[in-house]
């Protein structure tokens, strides 16, 4: 039944059944969780390797660095040829990190906010109300940071190939006070869009009122494909570099979804100015980063290849939930006129498009039946969804038999909050 | 000789011998090092067993949680307990972090910069000229923090029993501009001393004209005891408690010195109302800490026990490397009027008083001969010794013929400043 043409007694007959459906589901008493994008434990499981890479005191010391030791400010040589393999830029333009990109991505924010720019321009925090671009939907993690600092956060529509760029190119190259976006661009966080070369190459090239202008290029799913399609962006710090941008690109990724998201390996990549800076600074808050992890991921991959070849495992594990989640989507929700979804190509998520309104009781629904989302409006910044209507689905982490569970319930849930909006119109 | 009362030919006579010697070494083309506090490799070793403690996937999985994935703030319970017996507070008092003591402080004062603290007084960054006392000589990577944000620094000297309270006192006291102070508590970085019974309690009862004042307790030699005596001071943060001060002080400790410097865990330790504030703020900068490090730590040591008789083997490989320098110091200076120092009971590090306006001299001389000392003036906020005598000699990394040899040379080159620096006055 598609709930945009139905009748009134249609419609109230089918909320009926749906919420039989709910109140049997409600008896279950499930406890499911498709709330963050957390790998399972078989995906995890994958890296054990990880934890025997380094067991004697002759293992620490490699390549002539004793790595328990103090020092190494950026990371450790054979750790930033690796990260400059998979992002196919220069080893000096890589900085290794800690356990989390989000750190490195706020840390450098900071940095920005209280020292300002390479080029010496004035903190973000002494230039008044400034603002900064978010596509939507997106990562909510990305938005509360701009949050804390008080930053006026703007919503970019994503499209299919990215964020609608002439929107983009509209607001910084004539606003001043907009001084950065946060893009994910290769399965994006949460719609799996692509950002296409043309899009990738209009930020490369874009003109800028600010002259402290950033883009937070936050590429977490380089190489976490879902499909044999394997799909390649253009490179966005050499593009950059071709009109004269290279110090306008923050790029940033991590092993938190290669090997394990509590205990990888993040780093940031940038221009040789850019990487003077952050390390300028950085000296001061750090001594260096946690050199055996760098040291038993770098043994236990040995270069991008054995990284690729590792992220088949994950796809393996991956691919049938994704699938799963969609021919359920598919079977329950197809041609009802309830939601919308698109098929990623990889990353983690599924972003759903519930009728409008409705997002919010789709969520508290679930959640009275034992089914945890991420909270409705998340990915918006300020949590605010002007529409109501996105959720993200994060089948990751439960097992199948769970996931199948969640998603019969969600469905119930998705169609009985649009025929109940419906009816209220 | 003592240099204070030889008459000029006595001392012409003494350089020319110094000279010799001093070219002399200069043609062993030596490279040595006694700059940082860095454990040397056969202390590393003791650790060896870290490095196994978790091996399999069954192992990843501790006390119910995965510590592979995602999660965990503030740290794993077990940590939080470790630590808390360490430093005699409450777990729910300690925040986890990552492996370095230094970040998690550079952190807590970028939140009181740039948001403020715990009972909403404006950021510091918005306060104007804002000052942060400095006990000297003291530890420079805090001072560099100072620095970077452009506090005024005011050096306080530093006593056998702790800062000189009484200006502590009158300045936290008279003046709201002043916002902190740094403290090494126990066997304080440089100098060893340990801060008295008597001077822990002004600490922790100090009238501070600020609302916003803090106090950086940097306990980083907690458990770093060179001498049988094991000395022990109050507990600040329980003291502090007292007086209602509960929420002036955070503590800092670490296992850098303990495990790993590259790869340990460090913690701070706070009230409760800090630990809530804190947290609300860092949860937007991460997602948590690398807790299979932790778990690697807690399995390796078990309790605070385990650390206690860890310690006495690093005690036994440095305990003799401190024995060493200062019979050097007092076979070849003493009584000669070139400098002076103190034996300390615990911590990496022995302060040397020059002859006044000898230690830049000092350094440059060991320098030619190939001796790397930590730059002289480091001790001192902006790198400026206003007597230009301090050095700090850190006696832990070298193995001990080499410290041998470095102390020759150290010893010959502050008779020979003292002494040239005597002809030309």
């Amino acid at each position: 039944m598609d709930i945009r043409t139905a009748n009134r007694e249609e419609l109230l007959k089918l909320r009926d059944e749906l919420t039989a459906q709910y109140e049997a589901s409600c008896q279950k008493h499930l406890k499911l969780d498709m709330s963050r994008g957390k790998p399972g434990a078989d995906q995890l499981d994958l890296s054990q390797g990880i934890l025997t890479q380094l067991t004697t005191n002759e293992d620490a010391v490699f390549e002539g660095t004793d790595l328990r030791n103090y020092g190494g400010l950026d990371g450790i040589p054979a750790c930033k040829a690796l990260f400059a393999e998979l992002l196919d830029v220069r080893p000096e333009n890589i900085l290794v990190g800690g356990n989390a990109s989000l750190t490195m991505m706020y840390d450098n924010i900071m940095r920005l906010w209280v020292f300002g720019d390479c080029d010496g321009n004035a903190p973000w925090s002494q230039q008044g109300k400034i603002k900064f671009l978010c596509p939507v939907p997106g990562y909510d993690r990305h938005f509360a940071i701009c949050e804390q600092l008080g930053m006026e956060m703007i919503n970019i529509p994503m499209k299919d190939d990215g964020p609608d760029m002439d929107m983009v190119e509209k607001l910084v190259g004539e606003d001043a006070s907009v001084k950065g976006i946060w893009c994910v661009p290769k399965y994006s966080n949460p719609t799996g869009a692509v950002y296409s070369d043309e899009v990738v190459r209009r930020f490369a090239s874009i003109k800028h009122a600010a002259p402290d202008f950033k883009i937070m290029w936050d590429n977490a799913y380089c190489v976490h494909h879902l499909s044999d399609e394997k799909i390649e962006i253009p490179n966005i710090i050499k593009e950059a570099a071709k009109y004269g941008n290279e110090d306008i690109v923050f790029e940033f990724a991590s092993t938190s979804k290669i090997t394990f998201p509590g205990a990888g390996v993040a780093c940031m990549a940038a221009s040789e100015k850019n990487m003077k800076w952050a390390k300028n600074l950085l000296k001061v808050q750090a001594i260096g980063p946690d050199k055996l992890n760098q040291a038993r991921h770098v043994k236990f991959f040995k270069n991008a290849a054995g990284v690729a070849a590792h992220m088949e495992k994950h796809k393996a594990i991956l691919a049938p939930k994704f699938d799963m989640v969609l021919s359920m989507l598919e079977k329950n929700l197809g041609g009802t006129g309830a939601g919308s979804w698109l098929s990623p190509k990889g990353g983690y998520f599924i972003s759903f498009d519930a009728y409008p309104g409705c997002a919010k009781r789709i969520y508290d629904l679930c959640k009275g039946a034992g089914v945890v989302m991420t909270d409705a409006g998340a990915t918006y910044p300020y949590g605010k969804d002007p529409d109501d209507k996105n959720l993200r689905i994060a089948p990751s982490y439960p097992p199948v038999e769970e996931l199948k569970a969640a998603m019969e319930v969600f469905c119930v849930c998705a169609l009985l909050a649009a025929v109940e909006k419906k009816l209220a119109e």
